[in-house]
């Protein structure tokens, strides 16, 4: 009985796991909509979300279905809470890459992001993928050392931030208030999605160790 | 002892309705902060916030605690797991506050919300305001139809937020890029606060029917 019940927790991270394949995949897709103005892949973005959604809810079903049959203490509770909190958190990254495609598809046939800022939003968009794509072996593999380095990733999507407001605002800004609009939003999009990130590998962290990481409340 | 138990559990959607009360000072202040250019004000809504995060910490740990000694089922459960969920909106919208806040005292002795925008701002500011005020007895009573309420305000921001847009790219705009960008995440902030307003009535329709809101999934 108490095996079956440990394979069941080990489920639900493997589903949180595969969740987060989902949303790197969405996270990749709506920034390639978004630099190549596509509109079709900007749709699939948006439609494909309900699937994230309906991945979320059946974990938290799966979840709270633990929570009532097991009645789990300590550690174990401590761990499907998690869980619980994983997947609010990777839901919201699939709404954000939705706010991204839609911002991309506003654009088409124009290119939402001007050539002055596609560096820096090319690297945001690569730094966000790369620290979501990271969370599949993270949650799969409780693997406290690998979430601990998204720390450092998020320091750099915080410095491009502030690159993308210098940009805007010391004047030699020539796109547009449309355009600066854009930026700052998608800026902000990019931003919450490494947050998230970042978020879901401390509760790995606090899985395994019972320990916040430091620096976190 | 299960009138105890039921006793905490009061205690429990008490306190955070006394959170909603803190979060709706803050979205207050905040605003007053951003259309007066106050400086100090804004300091307050920023230094204070760690009021609200502590606040909020206290009940997740009183929620986990009765998760763990109690072994809810069923209704207590949902309720339980609803509040956890309740806490982390209410921590979120006091965050955002903050980052209003430190839009109005970047932009200090000037107001960041310049004359062309000031109504729709300020509207939005009086709208989120309202909803964040109304949660208090919609927790604490287990109002339903004050919930349901909460809707109707949410689609008034919606439709502000629409405004902001065609107010900053209609071409009429003469305020610069600064204030443009400004204006756009004011916009996304206030309407965020008001999507967690809704989502925390959401929980408490759920909690007292068993049912999400009709349209809600």
């Amino acid at each position: 009985m108490r095996e079956a019940y440990h394979e069941q927790l080990d489920a639900l991270f493997d589903d949180l796991a595969a969740i987060s394949v989902q949303v790197t995949k969405a996270v990749h897709d709506a920034s390639r909509a978004l630099l190549t103005s596509d509109a079709a892949i900007a749709e699939t973005v948006i439609s494909d979300d309900k699937e994230i959604d309906r991945a979320a809810e059946s974990v938290e079903d799966a979840a709270f279905l633990l929570l009532s049959l097991q009645q789990p203490v300590a550690g174990d509770l401590r761990t499907i809470v998690a869980a619980l909190r994983m997947v609010s958190e990777l839901e919201r990254m699939g709404d954000l890459s939705v706010h991204v495609a839609k911002i991309a598809r506003l654009r088409v046939p124009e290119i939402a992001v001007p050539p002055q800022a596609r560096p820096t939003l090319l690297r945001m968009a690569t730094v966000a993928e790369e620290m979501v794509s990271r969370l599949g072996p993270i949650i799969g593999g409780r693997d406290v050392a690998a979430a601990e380095e998204l720390e450092l990733m998020d320091d750099e999507m915080d410095q491009l931030r502030v690159t993308t407001f210098s940009q805007l605002l010391v004047g030699e800004w020539t796109h547009g208030i449309e355009s600066a609009v854009d930026i700052a939003l998608l800026g902000r999009y990019y931003e919450r999605i490494a947050d998230h990130a970042v978020s879901v590998a401390h509760r790995v962290v606090f899985v395994v160790t019972g320990q916040h990481p430091v620096g976190v409340s």
